[in-house]
């Protein structure tokens, strides 16, 4: 019989590229796929199948749990809207997948679940001294209470072979095209395209500040290892933090320039305090559990940055 | 002005208790008090008002919630109810403790809220070596998997200063009176009124099993202490895990001859190994963070005895 995967958010980002990954995995060439999203893309494949709509419609998520037997939920509504809206972060980023965990616990077969979790966890700001396995978590963004609350959860259902999960904590994904400008968090998505475009920008940072990234495609790499993990593999602690490099902003501008040595990009660096301390004061990372699972980062700085902007394949 | 009062759960088995006391409190003598649970019971005191009805209703989350200052929280689905009901199990511990959340930042004024938390985020069974303020939660139960995530929701609403929280997580509160035979957790309440009043008793645990046990008098103060701590008490995590006695089985029993020296309860041991793991394999507890802010447990195992079974004021 043929797996059956379903990803949520596949329109999205990461989600777009997961489902790039997973089309081109020799492992799922039987598979079927269902793609979860508000609006389809154009997906050139048979083993395809579209499912549009609310993340938190019953009918939607019956049909995108039912005979599952691998699932990576990465729909979520984002930091602004949880704070902003407060039903409609609830009803999509704890009811939903409340609701999808009781759908698969009901079809009794356990399916391996691969949840997007986040470093929103641990703040912001992150921890001064080091995060590691045992960091106690203490968000302040409604986002990252979120996450935390649906990681709970995949340990529970995890604890009672309900389902097989693993909750991943995403660092920084780089790099998103078009990330808003109106949000702070997204100078650093904005850095690369700048200097690949050669545009100017200035970052409301410090040189010597550090932030944790990890490029798309090794995001991608990672979630693809999560869900095809061998049954058996996980142990009773299912959260993890993905590996990231810790990476020195102005260590990072130099090795975009060095990727795109005719841009004529001036990066500037005008730091302001909060933002410094909100999204470049990331202190060292230890993961050893994700290390152990064998999760990786991109390895260098020079590969972070070929990684992170790169052609679609789908 | 005088101070706005409201407990959840308030004609429960704490939480019926945490009423009498509140009301006899010096520092509450002109504060008015809102009591919510499904069904109301006699109380003759001006000072109170009833609000009966479902947790999850949205107007009675608004009325309880509008102008409150201090709110209790235990109004919960039990563990049974929330392994076997899920929709309900969801309503009344996830749902409902989050809108009530919302409507208190709404208002705007960060009322301290106190939570009733439970050590079910722990297990069971629970960590065989030590439990301590850095014990990584690993529910197994779904009751224990919705306190964890309110736990979550009460850190991020204090980190932002929408509620002044805390999250009290509770280890077996005795002696509840006529607890229910058919629930397998019950033996323990059940031991101290068969004991008291000469019943015959047949424990499916070993002698040499050890649990943590909090009076319910204890509990009671615990809750007032938690809800009259000075504001700015409270540093920046708001869960911890309320002290309490690490009993050995057959020293209660003793202990509780002691208290009813008359008694001609026989009690017997036929340890069942699965319930001795989950209920009586309790390993030392240490609670710095409860003891830093001035929680404290019975204080010896005889005066616990003595105030697990009292008459009510009330």
């Amino acid at each position: 019989m043929s797996r059956l995967v379903t990803i949520t958010g596949a329109a999205g980002f990461v989600g777009s590229r997961l489902v790039d990954a997973l089309l081109a995995h020799p492992a799922l060439g039987d598979a079927e796929f269902r793609l979860v999203d508000m609006q389809m893309t154009d997906r050139q494949d048979d083993r395809v199948r579209w499912l549009t709509g609310d993340i938190s419609d019953d009918r939607l998520i019956q049909e995108m749990t039912d005979g599952a037997d691998l699932v990576f939920h990465l729909a979520a509504a984002l930091g602004g809207t949880a704070e902003s809206d407060p039903a409609a972060g609830r009803r999509n980023n704890v009811e939903a997948p409340l609701r999808m965990l009781e759908a698969l616990r009901a079809a009794g077969s356990c399916p391996r679940f691969v949840f997007a979790s986040s470093i929103a966890v641990f703040g912001p700001p992150l921890p001064k001294d080091q995060v590691d396995d045992l960091t106690w978590p203490l968000p302040t963004m409604v986002y990252g209470a979120h996450k935390l609350m649906i990681e709970g959860a995949v340990e529970q259902y995890s604890a009672r072979s309900w389902i097989d999960g693993i909750a991943l904590r995403l660092p920084g994904i780089v790099a998103r095209p078009r990330a808003d400008a109106r949000l702070k968090s997204a100078f650093l998505n904005r850095l690369f395209y700048a200097v690949a475009d050669g545009e100017e920008i200035t970052l409301p940072v410090s040189a010597d500040g550090a932030s944790w990234l990890l490029s798309v495609a090794a995001c991608v790499d990672a979630f693809v290892h999560a869900g095809l993990l061998p049954r058996g593999a996980l142990g009773r602690r299912r959260t993890l933090t993905l590996p990231a490099q810790r990476v020195r902003i102005g260590d990072l501008v130099e090795a975009l320039h060095r990727r795109f040595p005719e841009s004529r990009a001036r990066v500037s660096f005008e730091p302001d305090p909060e933002l410094d301390t909100q999204f470049a004061a990331y202190p060292p990372l230890v993961t050893e559990l994700g290390d152990s699972l064998g999760f990786v980062h991109d390895g260098s700085l020079d590969r972070l940055v070929e990684r992170a902007i790169q052609p679609r394949s789908g």
